[in-house]
């Protein structure tokens, strides 16, 4: 998942610069918090984290904790540790990602592997999971920690999987659009679903979790499927150079290249879009059954999007 | 630090069998706590953390939290819940650190990123990262999470952040012997002294955490002093193939080399030992002022290490 820069003025209703300027404030500060002690050398993953979440990034799991937990009516403080926990998750995970996938650059710098080495990457990524760790146990109601730690490794877990599924594909097969969602999901849904998960769990309403995953589902395939509709071209190029090394036949996990290679679609890229569409109106339509207009935000941001790639060429 | 197996005996005494194959199955069920909610297949992940933790280990961090919490009266269960979360954590550092070290081998079997390859191998180092503080959210006192939590996060840190600067050290630089120091107190010190820490803070005992880690540091000091003596000609010859082929002029962070560098000391490796011994009486010496004989075992570990590099040749 590359970058929802269109849901900034989306999720501005609820969300105060003033808060996001925290938000960094609070991050750095948690990645810095190290054990005085020692005189050693100023940290490398510490610089590495701090130079990642400098890069920007449009916090949209942080806009979302903090729109739920302003519908909910917790406490600022509270809703700022829920959004501080979920873009630190969200930024170690994408710190591990380029590893895996040697992509170069993110956000328009040098990814972290390919300024400070692989080494300092590991390192900066765990220090960052560690550090959402730190931040969420911060939340006020100590009674609510133990199931709020319980989700967030749930939801940790399920990424993994998606990461793993993804990599180890055996060679000669291609995904079924069955399998390809079930990676889109794991690999982005569990992580977008997590901020609102988080809060409705806060804030007493455990019954509606699993609505708030569905729209979170619904709405990373459906975004995956636009992500993939721009990057045919070069997915297909980078297949291309991949099979050659490797002597292999992977299809990318590129929902157009995989509906060209099952001779039953005519138009994959018609194809491609009318699944994207269609799981972008179910998130808007689960969103809506979320308490407490918390699914407000996921709601204008899947018809923002159903919209961006009804119109796409 | 490679292997403590000499203390198999000296910490059996409040430790049963019963409860290291409690821990074992412990272990191996938080790791597969996934969300069952997918039929993706078997994630490599978690087959490549249960590998690991398979290979066996001495359980040292587990069988000091055990030790320590049966001295100060915690639970059995909140006793198990600290012994499972500080031995995950350190094996997720151990899988993590191989790859970094591209040690091919640990415990006598092939190493993750050696059998999984790389990816896979941060990914399950993540995973269980992020299991341990499940299993810490699970301690049976939720008013004492938040300061568990933050002592957790301190010590990883500083574990962090004594690979980072094991790893970066400056190509030209000869370590000082006090650097050299400060690199075993963070790298081994810390997640040494958590399960001691864990039990005190835990049992209210929080005045007494300096000397829990002042004891474990030293006996980190004296531990890592006493490996290095057994690897000097290895180190050495690593060191020549490191700078043949990088062209710098490192020195291995191996005492022994280190004070081989300095023309100051003419017998380096009785210097070693002198210092390493040193540091195993501090580590004994500020084990007996801990509450309730919690600083047994430690005690008994320095001394029995401490005789051990006393007749090293």
């Amino acid at each position: 998942m590359q970058t929802l820069s269109y849901l900034r003025p989306v999720l501005a209703s609820r969300v105060t610069s003033q808060s996001l300027a925290e938000l960094e404030r609070e991050m750095l500060a948690i990645v810095s918090t190290g054990d005085a002690f020692d005189s050693l050398a100023p940290c490398q993953a510490v610089a590495a984290a701090s130079y990642h979440l400098g890069s920007g990034g449009q916090r949209v799991r942080a806009r979302l904790a903090l729109h739920a937990g302003s519908c909910l009516s917790l406490t600022a403080k509270d809703a700022m540790t829920l959004a501080a926990a979920c873009e630190l998750l969200h930024n170690a995970s994408l710190v591990h990602d380029d590893i895996h996938d040697r992509d170069t650059h993110r956000r328009g710098q040098p990814s972290v592997w390919y300024k400070f080495g692989d080494e300092i990457a590991i390192c900066a990524g765990d220090l960052m999971l560690s550090a959402s760790y730190l931040c969420l146990s911060q939340f006020g109601r100590v009674a609510k920690l133990p199931e709020l730690f319980a989700l967030m490794h749930a939801r940790v877990a399920s990424a993994v999987r998606g990461q793993c599924v993804d990599l180890k594909r055996p060679r000669r097969s291609v995904l079924s659009i069955d399998e390809y969602k079930k990676i889109a999901v794991a690999k982005s849904g569990a992580l977008l679903s997590l901020p609102t998960e988080l809060a409705l769990l806060a804030a007493g309403h455990s019954h509606a979790l699993g609505l708030a995953r569905q729209a979170a589902e619904s709405f990373a395939i459906g975004y995956q499927i636009y992500d993939d509709l721009q990057d045919v071209e070069k997915d297909a190029a980078r297949n291309l150079q991949k099979n050659e090394k490797s002597n292999s036949n992977t299809s990318a996990c590129n929902i157009v290249l995989i509906l060209q290679a099952d001779s039953a679609y005519s138009r994959p890229r018609d194809e491609a879009k009318k699944i994207g569409l269609q799981h972008l109106l179910q998130a808007a339509s689960s969103s809506t059954k979320l308490p407490a207009r918390v699914g407000e935000a996921i709601h204008t941001m899947a018809m923002a999007l159903h919209e961006k790639l009804r119109i796409q060429e």
